[in-house]
């Protein structure tokens, strides 16, 4: 039987110490935390975990913390994606052995890939486990090469599919996709900035770096949208946008998120590892909180 | 007094006659049409309206029998938009003199225009007369070089700015658009497969191909979902985005459109000007009705 | 029997009066001075030339004046290229009727075309006359969407095919169009600061904007270049793109070539339409007269 | 003292075990041919090596390996480029420890990456050892966002900047790159497909895929070239791109340089790591002989 799946997830931010090692202490801070706040699902280890930067045994057993102290209580999807297939294989098997709810994988990266390539990368991740696949479509990565009733079409095909993380801001596209495919696929969009427009294209729910901060907030806006409150929606939307930006154009977004979960949770993700973050400069405390404030009273 | 905008316009397709010339009889009959079906406005002599395709002179022409004919029921705002300034100028002196209410530009074509170029072009139409200027903002012609901040502030800074025409699918940039001017600009969305979404960034209303064929049902369907039915607007989204890629794939849109204004209306918009649709294969008048209803039934 | 063309072409700046009509005293002394030059011929109304802002009636009289001019002393090629297929033949057979040599076009504008509209477009303009046609392809509009191999058989297919004007910095593309079309066509390099090197992919001349200035420099040069003097190419080759990555920096690239023509040879190519030119800001004469210097000295 | 380098280098394949492991005996018999071949140095580990699909010891392990066997008799450029700034630099002391010659780095993958963020990622590379660095310019990867004045006043900022590693078409950047910092800095053109071409824009040498292969043609015909012999030059270009093109068309790339080495040196280079090469159709032998003599005879 097929676990319904939904909701605001966030992709997890993977806290790590000075020296660039998990700091499993505030990794279960963090599951708890989004426990608490009801949250739909966690996403880990993508590219707000950092999987690029980490080594395969550090993505490991930051999966298994997680997992570990989810106990059930909420679903965790990992994402499993690698440069290598056979990582990515592996990775997948272990997240099936260590009784994670699903795995996702983006593209191949770096060598340029086309259709065929990638899908039989997908393919093989998808025939490792049994466990539901969520395709990571991230536009930075792979961009649309298809015409998405292809696209749908050959996602269908692939063993143990479940859905799709997309992360574009076409939501054209999406829409397409969600009409190709019906009840054969969730799909979850990546873009945080257009967490509600998303819906009506079909998204069972939304995975997101700023849903590590807002959480709550971005669930009670999407339910009360879709509950009806399109003007509650429409000045959410607003306000979470304009939020975002001015993070984006500060050009130090680690910095941010890292002074906002402090504040706000007392937790510390710590540092990220470099290059990412390595030239952000620190957010003043009062700056954080304001903008915080914001976000939270547009709910 | 600023006159309010909004609701939902056709971007008005061109009536011609098999030799090329503006077919008075047929545009007449599609001004009334919209006024009789309510619609928030009409944008003539845009994209859809082929002014690239046609002489200055044919564009007055056009232009007069449109504004004579709606006669004040109903807003007629003129796309003056040209490779030269100078024509550009005197298009938007003469959709002033005709009485028009609004004039529109896209960015310079052809030659490649930065931000500076872009801006004084605008700034010349727009200190030409006293309408208010809709800048034409179509990712096709020019991409967002700009930060939106930095954007939205440039435009407020032009004479008698109105407010865009934003045709593209990026609705995080139109939000912040929308953020960064508020009630300095109306904000029309020109990508008609996204017209629900865009409210939620917004757009007080949607310029658009589509809306020619289905203004009625994209009226009501944008109105429902604003009013609160957000499964509404959700189910006609998904549908209307399906019918309008069947269009786009069969690669015979202007054939479509031929068919359908034809078969629900009796107009005959006639022939594009080549190369447009000179490869059309046509439709059969069954399977346009089939889209025709798929849609309409969906609002 | 096949003209053998080659060699290096200005793409004529068109010289325009203070109120934006065609200056034929001016056109004149430069058509003389090329003739006088021994250059390879004249490439008219292209990009350098404004197609896109003068008005059909303009066009002919500036290809009549030209052709006239030319009187047999160097061939003329056309560019008739529009928007609208219709004025593209019109002036195509014009071009036919006053004696040009050659006709040249560029892909549809505007609208975005496939392949196959675009082809059709160029078809109907090949099958209007007899003179060979040049297709320009300018990066800026149509990207290359085929493989090298099928664009170079559809090139192959069109009526009075005579070659390309390639105007894009991709050099493998243009080796593998020469490779593909050998004698069958004849291709120009489009890219003035690719002078030389596209000699090694087959072209059999040049034709560009800077050439109107420099070019007994650049001619010298390109022959000096495939005589065996290699080191000769390369330091003209890159003291020839810094003086055009200096123009180009200053944003006033009309600004520079009005003044040097002026300078050089006392001919007033007037100003460009607007938008051309309008932010442009003046070039002191010394500076002018450095950069005239430093290219011809290279050669 | 600096070294002086030049000449065509074999972006080196990294020969693999069927189980993916570095297969030593194969990488020492390749050494030893281009050795023998009296090709200007080596590039390992590069996209071509497979960096991003095999782990930092496996690196180590092989560039212990080529140094050992280079033996001083040719000079090896290690590239340590990784996704975490940690591994370049380890890498990088790494290659200095074992006597490399010079590092080289791409920018930084998967995560976009402003040119301050890019610099720093090279500056703490290039401050790692007293080696020379040579930055990978990879198209695929970094954009050239800059202007080429600021991009190379920046590249000349680094610590131990030894140049340029620049696989990009765009010729005319290479030579801004080139007159913007003459000796100060050694560019080595990056695609094969305009070896030639290249030295145009002021490169000293070539580092590419295709040499595995062909070396020995590549260099006699890119010193014949330069040498005076333009016609050579044009008529191994031309041949050169269009074997190319066949390579890359059958999507089978691995497979053809697999089997080319086999058949020409009696080396094998084995399988690549999936997602590289899975859906390879294997090449005939008398195909792949047939090209080789293609290209070998052409120089």
């Amino acid at each position: 039987m097929k676990k319904e799946l939904g909701g605001v997830w966030p992709a997890l931010l993977t806290p790590l110490t000075e020296s660039g090692q998990p700091a499993h202490d505030q990794i279960e801070k963090l599951v708890e935390l989004f426990v608490k706040q009801g949250l739909g699902g966690l996403y880990i280890l993508g590219s707000t975990g950092q999987w690029p930067l980490l080594t395969v045994e550090q993505r490991r057993a930051v999966a298994e913390r997680v997992v570990k102290t989810a106990a059930g209580r909420i679903p965790v999807m990992v994402h499993v994606g690698a440069a290598a297939t056979a990582d990515a294989v592996a990775l997948a098997r272990h997240a099936a052995a260590i009784g994670a709810d699903a795995v996702s994988a983006v593209a191949p990266i770096y060598y340029p890939a086309g259709p065929d390539l990638t899908f039989e990368h997908y393919r093989r991740i998808g025939a490792a486990t049994e466990l539901p696949l969520f395709v990571y479509h991230y536009s930075g990565v792979n961009q649309l090469a298809l015409d998405p009733r292809e696209y749908a079409e050959r996602l269908l095909s692939l063993p143990h599919i479940g859905g799709i993380k997309y992360t574009d801001r076409d939501l054209y596209q999406l829409g397409l996709l969600h009409a190709f495919t019906r009840d054969r696929m969730q799909l979850f969009s990546g873009a945080d900035e257009l967490l509600c427009h998303a819906a009506l294209s079909g998204s069972v729910g939304a995975i997101g770096t700023f849903y590590n901060l807002w959480g709550p907030a971005c669930l009670a806006a999407r339910q009360a949208f879709i509950a009806g409150s399109f003007e509650k929606g429409r000045r959410f939307m607003l306000t979470f946008q304009s939020a975002i930006a001015q993070v984006l154009r500060s050009q130090a977004t680690w910095a941010f998120l890292r002074t906002a979960l402090r504040l706000k949770y007392g937790i510390d993700v710590g540092p990220p590892k470099a290059p990412l973050g390595v030239l952000d400069k620190p957010w003043r405390d009062g700056e954080v909180e304001r903008l915080i404030a914001l976000v939270d009273e547009a709910a």
